[in-house]
């Protein structure tokens, strides 16, 4: 897949705006686990998921972590190089949760043709605003739903991205998904096997009801991916 | 004020462009507790807040609201212009805390020479992040701080803001705020009270020791508007 593929704008830009960006980026690939971006501290560009998952996520003091979005292919990762706008104040984590090939546009090559570029200057608008909504979507789940629609929620959203009702996810990762303590992941899961929804073993979550699962998320199903 | 005033890159604008937005823009005065914007279906327009105080905040289907930021003189409103980005996907509602004057641009005057312009897109761009920062802030506070910290660090916001140490302020509009139920906001306020902290009224909330309510908020005092 070509860069040009990832940038609706392409057609927009001078030649030599193209060449700067195609020059400048390049190819990696990361495996599953790696630490992509690691705060403000860190600018590793923008980066174009080709295909792969990466997730964004927050991290506490304490270590507690919450995810704010995943990125799946042909996503726009702007906040790995938050550098180049000075008003990102947050910190942002970045990691591969499975294997996944991006383009990197060094964040002082995409700088520098977004100043010049208003086509690309409004993208990058567009891009923000969506991860914004993102955010603002969860921060309404965060505050207005209980965490039993929550974990509901996330159990589907999980299935849907592994393509298995079978989940192999520890109790421990699913606190740090939704910001919670393990605890209170474990005694929800186990009341949602007394009612038949899932099935708990060893490293497994076992979807055996979504229709019921579904039923208690208010919002249609995984609605965040929807709204992309 | 004049509106060049408020916009820093007015001058990267060519003359027919800084004429669009001078000619489209419009004086506005508000009376304290106009409701200025409410959600998507309402574009009102880019505001730029010439004095006055606004705030933004959601609301649930409940009818709840957590505060989201306040706008002070010379700060710019986007949101209340969300319709000029499609990528805008929720709803914040502006109201007026105090009497304010506005400058009003329509969002159809602003979104064209936002798309012309590069400067104007860029720093369009720039205020978002600003705000998503805000955003991201208030979530890793409702994450990650427990309630007490929280309302210690809102009382001495309000304080900071109307530079009084007696805040009329009732626990109903707190508990909007802070995005909580008024008895847990009466609650608290009283064992602050039993600590010497605060003193209660009807109607009123004084703060009787800053500098304890102080330590108790970790991070320093009213970081939300020191980063801006």
């Amino acid at each position: 897949m070509e860069l040009k593929e990832f940038i609706p704008v392409w057609r927009d830009l001078t030649p030599a705006q193209q060449e700067q960006l195609a020059s400048g980026a390049s190819k990696r690939t990361v495996q599953k686990g790696t630490v992509i971006h690691s705060g403000s501290l860190d600018c590793t560009g923008l980066l174009l998921v080709e295909c792969g998952q990466l997730r964004a996520y927050i991290l506490s003091d304490e270590g507690r972590e919450i995810t704010l979005y995943r990125l799946l292919d042909r996503d726009i990762c702007l906040f790995s190089a938050s550098c180049i706008m000075r008003s990102i104040q947050f910190e942002v984590m970045i990691t591969a949760e499975r294997e996944a090939t991006l383009w990197v546009i060094p964040p002082e090559v995409f700088k520098s043709v977004m100043e010049q570029s208003a086509p690309l200057a409004n993208y990058t608008n567009e891009v923000m605003a969506g991860r914004f909504s993102d955010v603002m979507w969860l921060m309404e789940q965060i505050m207005w739903k209980s965490f039993d629609k929550r974990l509901a929620a996330f159990l589907l959203e999980e299935s849907a991205l592994e393509e298995t009702p079978v989940l192999k996810i520890t109790h421990e990762a699913i606190a740090n998904h939704l910001g919670t303590a393990r605890e209170v992941v474990t005694r929800m899961l186990r009341y949602f096997q007394s009612e038949g929804m899932v099935k708990l073993a060893r490293g497994t979550v076992e979807i055996t009801d979504a229709g019921k699962l579904q039923q208690m998320t208010c919002c249609p199903f995984h609605r965040r991916w929807l709204i992309r």
